[in-house]
């Protein structure tokens, strides 16, 4: 990796507070010329499913030797470990609380390092905050690791199991699949972890959700304003949406919601 | 342009979600040193006037050769075309819903072309979602031409209108400018379109807003808290402020909302 | 400093209109490689206390030669100075109404130096707004210093006091330490200016606040969801927060409201 590595952040921080910021300060200090991008800052508070949802479908976006972290992490300063793996030529650094296994899967093909003492000792210089390993550990991290400095393989021990993702995937059962919104969008739209490709073997696919049937479309803009649709969005997945207006509001539902999909087989 | 050239982006996105950081990945993965430098991604959903009014007043503080992007664009998926014009030495390029028409005039004095179908094509390599125009179309234009290697007179056809605003220029009548709301700030500020150099030829100017009526005033820092006040804005244009507060919820006015200004001739 | 020289941008402009981008177009237009980082743009609106402490506890993540640049400046356009400090190897670049002296102290050990009329008019070119100086001399200002081509000890007289903060700072006595909320994170966490080494002295701390009495703990982590807790933040103060939830919505607290400390000595 090069000087100008890319270290994209995806955080539940918002954008209150310098929390932010200080990362950026610390990956500095470390790579100056790193190349700092925000995948968002607004994943719904210690909801680790969110963050490692649109991590998996986000990455691809974005050039080998990228170095991802990802600190949804309600349990900073317990023993839960800090984790690290290469995927897809790039770098993904979260806590260990089922983020990475929406990209690696429950159990992964590609080795996973826990970071170790002797690593933690050394990044932090021995100054760790019980609430922010964020800036004292994930961002002088990812600076070492996207400066080339510093291998995943030499932060410490290697897991042979990480921590399923609390979100369940989607079950296909009989003509049938039921899934989840994972995220909401600015708009209000309800995405859901059910991606397109397990419709490939339905004729004439319908949604339901919130008590609405739904037949697929292409596009939100041949819809009238108010109108509710579902369709297969720009990440692959099942979306409910309301053209020109919020699904989210309108229908009442949130994360966790669940949506079915059937059709002629 | 230079390989370091700016890229700034305008859209509706809000910050949940990766949609502008996946923007920036793919201008990333095609001009490594690209600047992009966020313009605002809190343009009211689906109001293609605030983000050219914003753009068409916020351009001239950008160096020459800066590529803006404005995604606010309800119509993706449809027919509307993607247009690009070179003004003021820097390119802008954006749905054509009206956005460019607030840079451009209805009646562009200088050329605009629309993206046809063959660059199109170049540019995604065949893979456009139907939803995410940003990221599969605008962003890998803007990369390219940003980085030079792309010329706007060689993405299609020369159109010979655009599409104009949805909002209005402001009326003048009988010594009274009637204009409107087209942005509200983060305090609350009510911004209009009516521009101050239509205010020269009126002695003691008062503005007229949601039953009130206001002298121009300097600058906030000189009423109470909780005065309201009018003022020509830093962006030349008629504001509608109250002093350490939000004149937005004060008053109940938003995007639309009428203006008038009168005075002596 | 360097051409790559970082300049950190602090305001309470929120992220609604382009008004932090424009000051990045204005830093950019004069220093093409200034890496600019977001500190926060949410400081609570007119809040000028917020900035300052935010700033004092994160600008030590930044390396030496990084430009702060805090523009939380209700009294824009009126008589208050735009006041310079050079501290810790950093810039320092504010409105004088009490943001320095949270990082300076109200009677500066540093020299600190007021922008005078003929930087004021060189800066800006005579185009100075009434209400953006962020915009029009701020921004100019922190692109010339942050290129080490103007001194601050060069933009006029130097003052022999500063605005002190409108925050007091915690009072001891008789074993207690009274101290206020400062600010509110996107969690909901109440962030207090009382020092962490301000309890030393005692055994077995409790915090008091909005009509509870809780003891200090290490971490979030260990608390059950919705349970209320103390502990001394990762910025070094005392914290009231809800376990994955809002303190601030629970107790209907914010800012400025009155946290007491106490212990066995």
């Amino acid at each position: 990796m090069s000087d100008n590595a890319i270290v994209t952040l995806t955080t539940d921080f918002g954008h209150k507070g310098p929390f932010v910021g200080v990362m950026k300060g610390v990956i500095l200090s470390r790579l100056p010329d790193a190349r700092i991008i925000d995948l968002t800052h607004e994943i719904h508070a210690h909801w680790p499913a969110e963050g490692g949802f649109w991590l998996s479908r986000s990455h691809g976006y974005f050039p080998a030797g990228t170095v991802h972290v990802a600190v949804v992490d309600p349990g900073v300063g317990t023993s839960r470990d800090i984790i690290a793996a290469e995927f897809d030529g790039q770098t993904f650094l979260a806590p260990d609380n089922g983020i990475l296994a929406h990209i690696l899967g429950d159990t992964p093909s590609v080795p996973v390092y826990k970071l170790g003492p002797a690593c933690r000792e050394q990044l932090s210089g021995g100054e760790i905050s019980a609430t922010f390993h964020g800036r004292d550990l994930f961002a002088p991290l990812a600076a070492e690791v996207a400066a080339g400095r510093l291998k995943i393989s030499k932060i410490g021990e290697q897991v042979s199991e990480i921590t399923p993702s609390l979100v369940e995937d989607p079950v296909v059962d009989n003509g049938k699949i039921q899934g989840a919104v994972v995220a909401v969008d600015s708009f209000g739209n309800l995405i859901s972890n059910i991606d397109g490709a397990l419709l490939t073997s339905l004729k004439k696919p319908v949604a339901r959700c919130g008590g609405k049937t739904l037949k697929l479309q292409d596009t939100y803009g041949r819809s009238q304003p108010g109108e509710l649709l579902a369709l297969i969005n720009s990440f692959g997945v099942v979306e409910i949406a309301r053209a020109e207006s919020s699904a989210a509001d309108y229908l009442g539902l949130g994360l966790g919601a669940p949506i079915v999909i059937s059709g002629d087989a």
